[in-house]
Formats: C-alpha cells, sequence, structure tokens
C-alpha cells in the first residue's frame, strides 16, 4: 500500500488564493492539494491535506499522525513562530517532518525569522510557493520508499 | 442599511464585572455591548458582539467578518501580545479596523507593551474602560457613513 | 462654568497640513483646534490649544495646567518618545489626562513604540487623525461632567 | 464535603507513558491520576484530573474552576512558556495554585525557563516526575484543610 | 540504617521568623528543622540541617556531602543566583539534589529568575514556605528508600 | 572674596513642596536655596540657586558658569537620563561638579539608573533630600578653599 | 538551448563525502554533481558546479554568472552567516536564486540560525541532503522553462 | 540670485575654539563662518551661520529653512544623538541636507554612535574638522547649481 | 549615650593608601577611620569601623548591626556589584542605611554601574574620596539626633 | 613630487554603473576613477584607484600603501561592517584614511550601520555619491600639501 | 635565591582526580603541584601551592602575594566567572600574573565565557589540563630570571 | 621521523616587527619561527610557519593539514573573530590544535573576546608573545610524543 503522508495547514492559510489574487496569486489551498495528490500519486505516495485556524487542532493532529501516516509536511503558518506546543508534538513522534512555507519568511519581519517547527523538522522548504508542497513530498519519496520500489 | 460592526472579545473578557467588582468596575462586557448598540444605532451602524477565549476560533471571526461587516473592533485580550495568527488574519482582510483595550497596556507589565493587533489596525484606543469601545464607533462611523448621510 | 481643556501639541504640529497636503492630508492644527472648540462646546467643555516645538516650554505649560484647566490632552509629537521631563510633569500634576497621537505609532519606526506620556496618561488614542482629539474630548467630558449634567 | 482540586494538564501531556517508554517513562497521565486520586483520598481531598491541546478550553477550565473547586493544579505544557491568556485567567480566579512540570524546565532549553504561569501560581514543583503533582496535593491540603480536620 | 539528608540553607536564612514576623511569619529556621526531623522519620530518613553565610562553605559542605549523606536539600538563599561555585560543587557529587525556596522566585525582581542551583538539582520546589522542605524530603524518600522498604 | 558655587536644577524641581507635600515633604526648592545659602555662608562660599525647565537653558548656564563660579551643583532632573548636550556643557568646563539627587535614582525605574551627568561630575550624592545639596557644598568647600583658610 | 544553473559551494563543501563518511555520509560534492546534471538533463536544464573556499571568488563567481547562466544555486557553507559581501553580489545580479543547505541549519548553533543570502534568495531548501540540490533544480525549471516547453 | 544654504549649529558648538584650544583648536564657530562664506562665494552659494543651544528652536529653524533656503548644514552636536523632533522636522522639510560634525563620532562612545540626524540627511560627513563645512557647501553646489551655470 | 554607627567596608578597602600612593593617595583605611571618629564626636555619633574580604563575614555584620548600632554606612567594594547576599542582609534589618564609594563607579567600566547596594541604600554618595564616610555621617546624624538635640 | 593617494574600492563596486544603471545611476568606478584623477591633479596629488572583491588582497593592499602613497581612501564595500582585518590593517599603517561610501548607510539595513573601518579613519563621508571620493581627495590635500604650496 | 611563584586554585579543585577519574582523568591537583615544583626547579623557581573554596581567602592571598611572591598563577575555578573581588585585589598587585584553566572555558556554558580574572592577567592559558600550570612556569621563568641567569 | 606541526598565521601578522618597533617590539614573524623551529627540534618536532592574509587560503591550508602534519597551531589575528569557515575547517581535521594570541584579546574591544577558533581548539594561549608559540609546540608535544620516546 502506498504511504500516506500528512500534509498539516497552519492559520490563514485556508484564505490563500481566494482574497487579493493580484498579491497572494490565484493559487487556492484546494488547488495546491489537487496538484500534491497528483504528484504523490506519480510518486507512489498519497496524501491527506488538511487545514485548521486552531493550535491545539494542529497539536491533535501530529499527536494522531503515526497512526495512519508514515511522514509529514507542515506549514504552521503564524504558529510556527509562537507554537512550543506544536514543536512538542513534532518531536514526540517519530515520522519524517518536512516544514514548508510559502513565502521566504527569511525576508519578512524579524518576529518571522524564529521557527519552533524548524527545531523538529528533518527539512525546511521555503519560498518556492505552492511548488514547496511537491518538492516536500518528493524529498519523502526519498525516505519512505526504497530505491527501485517505484 | 446600517453597516455592520463586529466587536471581537478575546480572552477572559467573559469575565468582566461579574468578578472583583471592587478591582474592575462592575461594567459587563454585555452592560457594554448594550451601550454600544445604543451608540451604534445613534450613528447610523449597527454592532454585533462575540467573545472567545480560543485564538483560532478568534481567527475564523476575522476571516469570516468582510461577508457581514464593514468594520472591526477588535479587543483580543491576552491574544494581543502573543498572536502573529490573528495579525496575519487581520492584515488578509480589508476593514477599517480599531483596536481597543479597556487598561492602559503602557502602564503594565513590559510583555503587555508589545501588541500584533496594532501592527494591522489603523487606530489604538486604550485605557479609557468600556468607553474605548463607544469611541471607537464613532471613529469607524465617520470612516463608513458619508458626512451627511446621518 | 464649563470645565477647560488644555491640548498640548508637541514639536512640528505646527507643520500639519500646511505642507506635503498630498501626504498629511489638508487638516491643519487650526482646523482641529476649530472642530475641537465646536465639539467641546457641545459637551460642555471649553478647550484651549497650544504647540510648541521646546520641551522646556511645554513641561512648564504642563506644570502651569491645573491652574486654570480641568484635564489634558497631549499630543507631545516626537518628545513622547524622548521626554522623561515631559513624563515627570505629566506625573505631578493630578488632572485627567488622554495621550493623542494622529498616525498610529506602532507601525512606524522601532523607536516610535515607546512613549514616556503613556506612563503617565489614563487614555490614549492614536491612529485616527484629527478626529483622535474629539474623541479624547469625549472621554474626558465623561470623566469631568457628572452624567445628567449637560 | 472533601474540597475538590481540579488538576489541568496542557498540551502533549495526553501522551505521557504511551510512547517512548524507554524516554519518558511508562508511568501514564491516567497512571498519576489514579495515584493521585488515592492520594487525595489520604489527604480528605478529591481530585479532578483533565487534559487539553487547547490554549481556549483550558483557559475556559480556569475560569470555571471556582464553581467547582476550592484549588488548582496546573502543568501547562508548552503553554507555560507562550500564554498570557492562561496567566490572566489565573489571575482572575481567587484559589490557591500550585504549578507543576515532570521535568526540571530550568535545566530544557532557554525557552522553557520563562513560564507564564509561575507569575499567578503560589507554588512551583518541578523535575519530581508524577510524584509532584501528589506533593502539590500535599501542599494544596495544609491551605484547603484546617489542622486537625482530617 | 536510616538514609540521611543534608539540608543546607543559605545566606540570610538564620534571620527567618526572628525579624519582621508579620512580613516573614514566625516560623523560624529552627522550628522548620524541627518540623523536618519529625517528618523525615516518619519518612525513614535522618536530617541533618545547616546554616552558612559563607559560599565558599557551603561549597565545602557540598563536596563533603557524600562522605554522611545519601541526598541533599539546598536553599541557596541569594547565592542561588550568583554562584557558580556552588553549581560546580553540586555537579561534582553524585547525590540526588533538591532546590528548595521559600518565596516564588519567579514573582520576584527579574535577577532572583535565574537559578544557578537548578542546573544541578533534579527537582525544585518554591513557594510553599517551610511546607517545601518538607516536600522534597519526601521526594527524596522515593527516591533512596526502596518501595516496601518503609 | 568668598567662592561662589551655581546651583542648577533642572524640571519640576520648581514643583518641590507646594504640592503633594504628604508625598514629596514640605521643603520647597527656596526653602533649600536658604538652607544652602547659610550653610555656604559658614563655610566661606556663596551659592547661586537658579532653575529651569529648559535643556538649552540649562546647558547655556553651564556654559557661562565659570565667568562667575568657581565650582557647579547639577540636579538636572529628568535631563539627567537623556541630555547629552548636558554632559558635553558639563565636560567643556573646567570647574569642580557634584551632581545631587533628591530620591535615590537606583530604586527607582529602569530608565533612570542611567545618568550622563555622572560622566562628568566629580561626585554624586543621591537619596538624602535637601540636605544632599548642602553636602555638596561641603564638598566642594573643601576642594575649594585651602584648609586653614576658613 | 538549455538554461543553464550555476550551483556556488562555499569553504569546505569540498571535503564532503572524503573525510568522516559515518558522520557526513559517503556522498561527495562530485557525487551530488553528477546527480544534479542527470536530474538537469531530465529538467531540460545544464548545470555547472563550483567550489571554492575564498569569499572573494564566490563574490566574483556571482556577479559573472549572467554572462553564462539563467539561475543559481547557492549553498554558500559557513560564508552564509557572516558574508555580507555575498549577499550585496546576489542582490545585484538578477537571476532567480534557490539556497541549498545539507543540513538544517535552524538546529545547529544559534549562530548559523541567520543567512544573509537568505535575503536575496527566492527561495531556501535545507535539511534535505545531497537530495536539497535536485529539489532547488526541480524549482528553477519550472521558472526557466515555460510549461509545455519540455 | 545665489541659493542660500542655511547652516545649523547644535549645542556647545558655541564654545569652539575659545576654549581649551589645546584640545580643540583655535578654530572657532565664527572662523568656520568666515571661511565657509568665502567658499560659498566661489561656488555661487550664500551661507547663513546659526548655532543654539537649545532643540526647540533649533526644530523652528529646520522647519522655517524652506523660506529662505535651498538646502541645509546640520551639525547637531549632542541633539544628533537624541533628537526625535530634529529628524521630524528634517524629514518634514524637502530640501538637500548635508550632515557635519566635527569629529568623528564613531571613534567615540558607543551613545554617540546613533545619530536620528543621519536618518533624514542626504549625506554626512565627519571628522574633517571644520573643513567637513566646506566640503558640505560643495556637495550642495553641485546639487543646486546647474553645472555650467557658475 | 551617643548613637553608633556601623561603618562597614568590602573587599580590597584594607589596601587603601598603603600601595601605590601616586595613584589612589596616601588616605589610608585607618586615616579615614580616625577623620571619621572625629567627625562623628562632632555630630554627637560613635563611629566604628570593620574591614572584610569576605561577603559572608559582611553579610553577618550588617545582619547583628541592629544588636549595637543605630545606622549603617556601607562600602562594599566590588560585592555592591555583585552580591545579592549583601542586599538581602541590608534589606532584612531596619536601619538607616548610606552607601559610599570612594570613587565615581559610575564613570568606571561598565559592570561597576550596578549597585545592588543602592537597591537597600536610603542614599549614596560617590566620588568623593574619604570625605563621602564624613558627609554620610552627617547625613545619618541629622536622622538620628533630634534637632536642638545636640 | 605630487604626494599620491591610494583609492581602495571593496567587493561588487566593480559593478558601479554597468548594471540597473536605472537604480545606482551611469557612473561607473572607472568615471569616478577618471573625475578623480583630474581633480587631483588641480589639487596637487596624484591618485591610483583599486578594485578587489578578496578582503585578503584588501588588506595586502592596506599593508603596502605606505610605500607608495601618502593617504588612503577607503570604500570597502560589504567589508566595512564585517572586516576585523581591515580594521587592524589600517590601524597598522600611519597614514592620514577617509572612508567612502556612496550611499548613506545610515538609512539602510541595521547591519550596515556598524563600520569597523570607521574605528581607523580620520573621516567619513557617506551619501554624497561619486563626489564623496572627490572631497575625500579635498580633505587630504589639506592635510597633504603645506598651505600656499600648490 | 630562587623567585617564588604562588599558584592559587579556585573552588572544588580540591577535588580534582578524587572523584570521577574516568571523566576527569586520575589527575590530582596535588599531582600537579609536584609536578609543577619539579619543572619550578629546572626553571630556577620555587612554587607554592594554595586551594580554597572561598572567595574572600582567594583575595586575602592575592593582596599578601607580594610579600612573599615574585609571580602568580591563577586558576579560579568558578569565581573566575563572578569575582569583581579577585579582579581587583589582582589588579591593586604589581606581579605577572598568568591565568590558568584545565578545560578550555570558551567550550563550555556561555557564563563561563567572561573571566574577570583576564582582566588582570597577562597572560591565560586554558584547556591544556594541568599542563598549562607549568607552561605558566615556563612563561613567568622568562619574565622574572635573567636570560643566561640560570 | 619527527611529528610535524603546523603553524598557520592570520591577516597582519606579517607586519608583526618590522613596523611601530617601539609598540609591538622588534620581534618579527620569521623571529618567532626561528625560535620555534630551534624549540621543536629540541622536542622531537619539526614545524612549518605559514601566514596568508587570506580567509580562504586559511581555509584550504586547514583542510590540507592532515596530509603532512600531525598537529596545528593557529593564531588567526583577526579572523579568530569574524570566520566561521576557519571554525568549520578546523572542526573537519582530526588533529590536536592550540590556539594562540600574542596580546590578551580579552582586555582589548569587546569585538576581540569572541574566538570561533577557540571553539574548535583544544588548547588556547593568549598574551604571553612569541613565546606562546613555543608553549604551544611544548603542549603538542607531549600529546604527539609518546613519554620516553624523546
Amino acid at each position: 500500500m502506498a504511504p500516506s503522508v500528512l500534509v498539516l495547514n497552519g492559520p490563514n492559510l485556508n484564505l490563500l488564493g481566494t482574497r487579493e489574487p493580484d498579491v497572494y496569486g490565484r493559487e487556492t489551498l484546494d488547488g495546491i492539494a489537487d496538484t500534491c495528490r497528483a504528484r504523490a500519486a506519480g510518486l507512489g505516495l498519497v496524501v491527506e491535506f488538511r487545514q485548521s485556524n486552531d493550535e491545539g487542532e494542529l497539536v491533535t493532529w501530529v499527536q494522531q499522525a503515526p497512526q495512519d501516516h508514515a511522514a509529514l509536511i507542515v506549514n504552521a503558518g503564524a504558529y510556527t513562530h509562537t507554537s512550543v506546543a506544536l514543536l512538542d508534538a513534532l518531536s514526540a513522534i517519530d515520522l519524517p517532518i518536512v516544514e514548508v512555507h510559502l513565502s521566504n519568511i527569511h525576508r519578512r519581519e524579524e518576529f518571522r525569522h524564529l521557527s519552533y517547527v524548524s527545531k523538529a523538522a528533518d527539512g525546511v522548504i521555503c519560498g518556492l510557493g505552492g511548488q514547496g508542497y511537491e518538492l516536500a513530498l518528493e524529498a519523502l519519496a526519498r525516505r519512505l520508499i526504497p530505491a527501485g520500489a517505484t
């Protein structure tokens, strides 16, 4: 059975593409999810996309991830910079984790330069828009699927 | 139709007036809401009051505000000082925003001097108790209602 | 007799409206003063507007305020961020004080986030332009004039 | 009737003992709860154990605590270090509060050295594992039960 | 033979109870020692209480502790915040250590929030007055005495 | 002819004693000046007392001091903490300088702990009320008047 | 003709794989280069790999990059954290830039958390080992090659 | 008519050359003014020199500068490091500004390294003594006088 | 009986005058003590001078001071800047305290600007050499001896 | 023989004028060199212009400067902010040094506000574009050529 | 007579070698002293070794050193990082001083990077174990014994 | 064959002794090298001395050191304080490393107190002039040559 990757999206990512398309582009989170599902299929993976504005719900999803999933992609949005709870949850599970940000957070305000998620993530991809999720999938595929298996 | 102002109140503001009345006064959040409704009517506005202890719920309410409301009054309570998620939500919508605090946060502990909400708010009113909400309404009225319209 | 409110304006506020009207708007300090006088009359107050570029003169005006005035509105301009002398003068008098800023100082440079005036003010209103003075007057009216007196 | 102590546990404490037992030991939160109930009985107290990953829910539980409980034991997990909302809730109620941490947070990362909960707690116990809850109960027993009453 | 616990008390703790009883209570260090001796007996332990105003003497006592004692309770008073020498001594010995403070040091001045002792202690108990020593004894009893042995 | 000591007093010191006598005492700046004049006479000195709320005027007075005076006593009030201009003026003249503060500035807010005046003063006396000026006069007398001359 | 991507590697990256293979793995920089060339071919790109221990040489290569290359992948090694010169060079050219790090620099020492390169890069990929270069190539391919062109 | 350059000098610059000539040299501010007038004439400019110890007066002079002058040279002395008011005035006018300091402020005390004036100045010249004013005039001449016009 | 003032001197003050007389002057601590005894007699006081290099001994002396003395003069030498233990002892006793330093500590290294002693002292005198002790005695005389009593 | 001035230019200054002329202007480093050579001739000086992207080469050039040159103009580009090596080399030679920057570095990013070069330079000129080099030459001419010599 | 070198060892160095030999090695302080005595003899020096856990005793030993010794080797242990008193004593004497640390303190915790002793020492040797003392002796021999004298 | 020690010297150390001999002494780097060669011979070692002003060259030399050398002495000059690249190179090789500085860097400017080299060095010797290299050789001899082998 194809390994499953859980893709968690934090606060405000549900707004993507539906508002101010001239600023953030017309790419929606659903659109990104569709692209990822296609890419995942090609890589021998399945993906499940979720989004929540609630820190506690994200923590709970992380805790439960090992039950059904083999890896995690996390774009924690603003909680990236403030949530020690998320860091603790990510540290408690034993799955490969790739952190993704649509924008290059290091070119934004000072308070966005610190990422608690990075302290638990294996890899980090930022500034590459929705494509960042696809690259994260590819990175995880190499970790989850033995070479020659696909 | 009268423009609607959504008034969001953060954690612990539900306790207002019902506990330690000799410290915080006997003014309850419901009382403030009543006063505001009356004042709003006089200004040609309607108001909707909400309170939540939950950061995620407040973020969601901010996201949905543009559907039914023309402006926002935000007293984020303690989340004022810690919630980048709220800042991002407030920045994502395109409504006039007035931040209100009952106390003068600049005379309190150091960690209450930083307000993430202020980075997205048009105006800030603090230290004037429940009257701050009324003044915020008046400020918004001038922005929402063409002079001579009322 | 109507209680008098002294409105003190700090350095460079005399430039308001006469320079770069497309940036700062066409509202002059005299215009704001006129609006305030009208509003004050409606509230049962009188106002006296003063402006100085001189820290020492502002300190002296604050010291003398209790002789003729019942309350203070202070927009200390740049001295907001540097004048401990003004803080000491404001702390020494026993009048209600509302601090006003035309712009939202919390969205400007880091060094404008600290306000010595706030440490002595009862309330603070910023980011609401000239209307901030009017709202400050209303806030003071409720403190100076017994309900039912107007 | 025996005074009731509410024991609040924050994010990720539900994972205790069920994961990485070689690291965190095999003691589960349920196990600690059982031990505490027994100890409480011996002290003339009853205890109620709750856990939540949600900051807002914890805030609400704190607000409601005085209705049914005489004291609070709080292990806020990661929210210890980030939640001003929890501090405000704890400050608003008038119950004895003992803060507990399983590990010695002062030997961990720098960002775990600050505790907002400590600013509202009467006492703090950390680094003593599940036994910390028992000791907290004993500390509260002396405050809640008149000497000679048990 | 009952394991012995050495209880070290730092500068100014000798003043306890004899001065400003309305502030610090009438509990003296001798009184606490008596209570601890009784409690220790019940736990199958013996205790030895010492106090010194001298950093060097405290360091020497820590160094010698393993000769006659099985565990350490340390209330280093002001040296808590300044003594690297004490930290080094505590780190050099291989005994269980519980740090105790009468007051909740995290609610006092900023310079009392850092504890060098905490970096070497297994557990920390603060803010529970003289009872803190008793709880420390209980914590150590569980580490020193095999379950079922008492 | 008796050497003259110029005593400069900064902003708000003119309020001394006339306001809130229960807080600051009933000692006025004029009263202190009278006491100093008497003490100076006994020491073989004359004193000239001045007060200004104006930083620039204080700077000018310092610059002109060497024309008529042999030493300086400076209580710069709030400018103590903010005026590099005063520091530069005091550094430019070649007179003995004693800094005086009525209160112990090191027990007040953090921003009052830095004194630019101290960087140019020979000695500093604080926390001893009006008597501080007298002690400063005595300190200067020993520097200005050869032993045996009085 | 296939667009060319210049891959710049900073100090000590030449050591990769040849020393301490049990620590850093057996992957050499040449090996990564080979893998990238193959991947590039599949993407319709060509790549040129360079390494230097010399900050000035890296600056010069960046300056010259636009002559022969359409995009840049930069792993500046230790210069990432110290070289403003590299930042200025990268800012001066008008090519798409992806920053790569083999390890997750946010989990290493504090001084490795700041990246001057990130201030000029479009995207950042770190912690994914040699695969990071491949993902960077794919990211650039989408920017350099019109969809449908390959 | 020759464009006029207003040269503003801040606190203590009036002392130049008249005191401690072995330290600061024998060059007086009047001497510098004379040299500048001659140089200005050669450049097709006129200059007006002013000095004040008063922050407010300097602010006012800056505000009025555009009425009679085409450019500004500012040596704000100690106010360089403390006056946000001066920064605001300089930002409000639309004239070319060159900041001058006699000494190299970057080799002096830490608190002289920050210049508020620099945030509004086009150019800065420091450490070149009185000649700095002349060079500032030359810099302004090129901006004020069309090439070929002199 | 004349009130007694205990004068405590910290580490290295015993070296005064006996070493490097060209640097520190020829005034010895014994000489200062003699001068103080004479001055005290004139003021109706007696003084006892002590010196110790030992922090613990100084703490003990402070603790015992109220038994035989009516006031304290403290020159804690280097412990001024590092001893929280001394601060706690000084805070625990209820005597008037004047802090003295021979040099102006605010013109020395940064780490000498913080004084823990100042946080407990009523007044502070520094930079006036051995005369500082005499002035401290005079300050204490006014507090200890009713006017007209001498 | 005319004294020679060595003009050193650091990393990326070779790009001047050839890239993004609408941003940085069309003035090239060669153009500035030509202008300087002409100006130098008029001042009785000769100039030698060099540029390097290499910190070590710049250090070596500074070391060798005294062999052939009488003064130094240094625009160290990005190394201004990071190179202690350059500071040491400049401190080791005994030539007059003027630091030049094309832009006003104090209006740019925080990390460009520190200049190691300034700690060794006699004077600093910034923000005046290529003209800054000419003014530096004039400043050096007055130091190198006796008045009346030209 | 052979010049004498006093070797002072601070807190916890008496534990060396007797505890945790697998961690700190089996080298005791006595063993190091023996080795040093032999080495000193070969260098024409004598050495005296002392150890104390007491800051005050170390200060006193430093003060008395010039009476019998020609140079000092200081390993102040933990007091290295906290003792201004030791710095003052070392600064007061006029002997050559070499600071020694067994471990490389710059690779340990942040608070061990500051050495007050270094501010008074001529040379510093750390990280070379007991051999560091021997090298310090050799360094002092060259300073104390004229070349050719041995 | 005698083990070889590579001695690397950073920027500006080539100037040693040839310039300002009254300041830095007449000892040249060549002289130190000669002395070291003689000392090395006596210790059964050979040494190779190199100097470079170029960070990249130093990094390369460190990388290549294990090919021909058994240990490293590093005086990185100014790069000590700024070069993470050097730290990474030193960390990558597996040779004993002793860091040397001619002056006591801890008594110089703040920015010279941090040494990146120290984070990779086994031992550090500073402030002992050219003799520091000799002592470093002796330290390495004991590590490289079995006791009894020489």
